[in-house]
């Protein structure tokens, strides 16, 4: 039914090898008000000509869509692009042209965003050099071009804010998100035991075979948790993470160790956390929240981000750290992706990628 | 209503002097049983004979009346002292007889509880040396008998959960409890500033001229509270102090600067804190509990102990931090002070103090 509002726009994906030093006949996705996004988001195109000193431009390979992306083109997240914007936080592209100032990157490399709000998609795109990040060439793209956000936030819950040793336990829900299977794995290369609260389904079983392959050690439904906390067989978690709220959430402190901390990450039933006053004061439960976007800010530079890099890229060298379940859409056909990740992001996990290759 | 009961009951508070090497005649309250505290309570005596080798004899002089000692009494509080017990975590009372071991302390001087749970709501008690503390005689009594409850938790709170610095801000509310009261006296002798929010009365600028006169720099109601986050004259807090929970948590919440933190002390309103997601996600808010008796427990030896002791003494002693607006009742008529702290405490900041020396 949003469909029509489309039918006009052209979709043109060439390198214009034609015009004279490189120019780049553009396809991008453009959005000029906030809204719901199969309304206000558009195909345009435009021509790229000649880099400048410092700039460098990126031929997009493949682009992940995120919540994030979402609530960006809604108006609903903090971060506020200056309109008309192209939409996309994540992706990976190849360096094609580089700037006479430009000696951190050469044509080939591969390059991730490494700033607020780049603008992923779109097929090319001309950037200033120290926007980008350089990563291996020898990773699966699925998996680096989602790097920043699912992997790093998972990495750094479980590093910065209950201090953990190989066997300690974590729990956190909606643990089939694909930020919730980062921790799985993560974790288990770590040595800590997960605990995975998910939303009961038909195929419930297969689900938790599922997060059990990828190292999960425990997987409940909302309702099994209810009364995880007075089965004494379950160790008890140092650590929550939350990205459900509500009841959920509520349900999660109830299974914490006395000094446990909480860290919130997401909202996804949009109700509050709600925390029993003897929660703080009896059981001295910490409550803490988590965004990476300012993570990456405050700590750009630090020797934490790069050794952190360097562990999560060998993780998905050697196969321990894989993509969630994932579907490629074409930039042509990108309101697909933009519908599923709007309804389903969290209960199936299925993550979709706009794939430039095609 | 309650006091049929009380009727048979005999009161008998002098010191026995007429048996050999000291005995003592006590009155103490006693409950057998949780429950309210008008219908559990009940005085007794008891013979206290010849101290032990490390055992003192100590004369109570004055005995504060908590709402933690009511919860006790009702059996909803975490500690629970062996049936039947004695109430009263706080106290001051003169030493009166030593045993032969016990060096560190003498007779005439003045003691607190050293422990969770010590019973001070008798005239007379033997104790072992050692869960007693030796405070300076020269700090009136209403303010050393309730020193290591409220003035310890404003002192911890205000230094332990954000790094403050003078000029920076404080919310809190209750701000008229015994507690709120040492807030804002221990927050002015280090340079900080409190907003201040108290619950609407008819005598409302009684009120807060009262406790601006104890420093503080704001004070506001509820409703006034809704509105003062928009009011760009009002200074943000870097720390919010919660003993309501409920609706008054989340507007203290709202007014918090980025990476603020709310300590959470008690639930007056007895609803939950409930936190938007947000919050934690973008406004990185920690939340945190505070329960004295933990810290007083992990803390017992430590320098912070020694030194938070001293500077709230020498506060007191120089007049700085005084007692809330109280009320002495004798042993005899406890149960006003069990009645008026069930209903009042926090509304009208009146303290009930037990006073053995009539």
């Amino acid at each position: 039914m949003f469909y029509h509002q489309f039918k006009l726009c052209t979709y043109i994906s060439l390198l214009d090898t034609s015009a004279r030093g490189f120019s780049y006949l553009a396809n991008k996705l453009v959005y000029n008000q906030h809204g719901t996004p199969l309304r206000v988001v558009t195909v345009e195109n435009e021509t790229l000509n000649s880099v400048q000193k410092h700039e460098v431009v990126v031929k997009m390979l493949v682009a992940p869509v995120n919540p994030a992306d979402i609530n960006t083109i809604q108006g609903v997240y903090p971060i506020k692009p200056t309109l008309p914007a192209v939409p996309g936080f994540e992706g990976v592209g190849e360096v094609v042209e580089v700037g006479s100032d430009v000696s951190s990157l050469a044509v080939g490399d591969h390059v991730i965003p490494d700033t607020q709000h780049l603008g992923t998609w779109r097929n090319y795109g001309k950037f200033n050099h120290d926007v980008l990040m350089k990563v291996p060439k020898d990773i699966a793209l699925t998996e680096i071009s989602g790097i920043t956000s699912n992997p790093c936030t998972a990495y750094r819950m479980l590093k910065d804010y209950n201090s953990l040793s190989p066997g300690d336990v974590v729990i956190q829900n909606g643990a089939n998100s694909a930020c919730g299977q980062n921790v799985i794995q993560i974790a288990r290369h770590w040595g800590l035991k997960t605990i995975n609260i998910v939303r009961n389904r038909d195929d419930i079983d297969k689900l938790k075979s599922y997060l059990k392959s990828l190292g999960a050690d425990y997987v409940f439904t909302e309702e099994e948790l209810r009364n995880i906390s007075r089965d004494a067989s379950i160790p008890k978690p140092k650590l929550a993470l939350n990205c459900v709220g509500g009841n959920s959430a509520t349900n999660l402190l109830r299974t914490l160790v006395s000094k446990g901390v909480m860290v919130t990450y997401g909202g996804m039933s949009r109700e509050p956390v709600q925390i029993p006053t003897s929660a703080f004061i009896f059981k001295d439960i910490t409550l803490r929240g988590h965004w990476m976007t300012r993570w990456q800010k405050e700590n750009k530079e630090s020797a934490e981000r790069k050794s952190m890099m360097n562990e999560l890229t060998e993780m998905m060298r050697t196969g321990k750290l894989a993509a969630p379940a994932h579907k490629f859409v074409t930039l042509k056909n990108f309101q697909e992706a933009l519908m599923n990740t709007m309804s389903i992001q969290g209960k199936s996990g299925v993550k979709y990628y706009i794939d430039f290759r095609q």
